[in-house]
């Protein structure tokens, strides 16, 4: 997998209170805000905030069985075909797949694997978002 | 607060495990190992590998009292006159303080807050780190 974090998402108990904190304390600005999450750019990468129940979701996990809070980092590679192999790459090493690849509602397709430690890894091809040719997340156009 | 992200920092169980994990499975580069700690640049941010208990203690935490695997994420900035004016501002406006600045055993200076919903972010300077005009991290020289 290239060297690159594309995300970090941030697992909350209260999306409301998170976003007026990253916006009212430390002054960030928000990306357009989608229903129920929220994301701020910081210069190549993405800070995302979303409900922990619907992370866990996201992830294929069941949230009562988190014994932790759940966050996400996330790689977003240039197409499906990217994705998949990389996952049949990923199955070779015997590494653990908590999601396989797959379609997501929002029109990307994504599969989710645990690193060692069990932190969670989005791996993901998201047609919305533009990058740079080192695969910096540039704003939605 | 700058719309930076510096560093990601995973708590980890097992040090070499996750190392190995990054750099056999994933491919990824280490940075020069530093003792105990392993760092992967990813354009512009780096992603650290740091002992649970050892995270808690920087961040001035309990670690027997965390019900949740650590994690932090850090924001550089470029000196420790930078470091103290914003927690100042952060305390007037009643954040949480994990840690006030102060210097680190390193050769940085750093302090550590909360946010609303608890996730610990560092905020450091450190002189042997450096940035390109935007922020972006680049390799130590």
């Amino acid at each position: 997998m290239e060297q690159r974090i594309s995300f970090i998402t941030l697992g909350v108990q209260n999306l409301q209170r998170a976003r007026d904190f990253y916006v009212d304390v430390l002054g960030w600005k928000p990306m357009k805000d989608d229903q129920g999450v929220v994301f701020f750019l910081c210069q190549g990468i993405v800070l995302g905030l979303f409900p922990s129940q619907e992370l866990a979701l996201d992830m294929g996990q069941d949230f009562r069985a988190c014994h932790f809070r759940p966050f996400s980092l996330a790689c977003n590679l240039r197409s499906e075909a990217e994705v998949d192999a990389f996952f049949q790459d990923l199955k070779s090493k015997n590494v653990r797949i908590l999601k396989e690849p797959q379609r997501v509602f929002w029109g990307g397709y994504h599969g989710y694997f645990a690193d060692s430690e069990g932190n969670a890894w989005e791996v993901a091809y998201n047609p919305f978002v533009k990058m740079d040719d080192e695969g910096r997340l540039l704003l939605h156009e």
